[in-house]
């Protein structure tokens, strides 16, 4: 018998990233999304999107990083993303998920999967800026399509989200510039504040 | 500007499949999973099983075949595995959706996703019949961790489970163990007919 006890209690904890609430809407429903439903559509958004991205960009090296990136949250949950003044809890308490969850696995899957997952984070290869991109992008569609459901609630800001939006340039100027019509439509809308 | 517009109504389009519910019940929760999350989750177990798939598998082709494969579902909603008096209905009416959802992309990129769609459904090729595998394992391991859910309510006898995972002799074998250990203790319990 194949020993996969590793893999398939992996599995079954991972299940948990279903449970885990962002603070975004579905354009298709009134609930907050999951991180698993996120995860699956921005891996698709980098399928589609591959032609758009930077020369060298490795569209299965970002795909595995989209699958494993929120992983993390299952332990610590979602910390949002304008809510700075938690950056240091969430760097610590993630990098300690990462180790707990990744640890489950056969050294050398669980190492590869901690690896995408680190260069994710630490957003300084293109293929990282480019998921980093796809990312931040899918919360700025959803925003679009709900009337500005999330920068309403939070009084988030043009420049909060002009900031967000930054790794684009580079990671994906396409999506720099469809996001750049989302600001001002907002603005204009009064769901973001102008500054 | 970059046109994308139709690129990114595909993507608010497909937000929909997070509508689209399963009957399966997710492990961490008492609710019926959506088609969404059920394709993170795969495309996630993919990544970890592709050391057990079959020589010359490829993962890249696998995780594209995961991601697009629910999207018809848009349409036609999930029809149940073992409702086989259903097969017509799902072969034309999935069909129709393949060509309205994929046609909305740019020519190129929607006829990659078409054919990735086409072929998993064909399960002609290695790629298709561990893509296969594995999404039909994903349902078979909730009904593990929840005590049968939908194979007690829905009276589901063991010669049907082992029929649906057939594919995964070829496929993935590693998993076929792992499901046939799933199904003796199914039967022990009562939570599969013994036939």
């Amino acid at each position: 018998m194949h020993d996969l006890a590793k893999q398939i209690a992996f599995f079954e904890e991972t299940d948990k990233l279903r449970g885990v609430l962002r603070l975004t809407r579905p354009i298709c429903a009134d609930r907050r999304e999951n991180s698993a439903e996120h995860s699956w559509h921005i891996a698709l958004i980098a399928l589609v999107m591959q032609d758009h991205a930077p020369k060298g960009v490795d569209i299965n090296r970002v795909l595995k990083m989209l699958l494993v990136h929120d992983l993390v949250e299952i332990d610590v949950g979602d910390i949002p993303a304008y809510d700075t003044h938690r950056a240091d809890e969430k760097i610590e308490g993630e990098a300690k998920a990462a180790q707990r969850l990744f640890g489950m696995l056969p050294a050398d899957v669980g190492k590869d999967l901690h690896d995408a997952w680190r260069e994710f984070e630490d957003m300084q290869t293109p293929d990282a800026r480019f998921a980093n991109s796809i990312d931040r992008f899918h919360p700025m569609m959803l925003n679009d399509n709900t009337e500005g459901d999330t920068w309403v609630a939070r009084k988030i800001s043009r420049s909060q989200v002009l900031e967000r939006a930054e790794v684009m340039r580079e990671g994906c100027p396409a999506l720099h510039e469809v996001v750049m019509g989302y600001i001002e439509k907002a603005v204009s809308k009064g769901h973001l504040k102008p500054d």
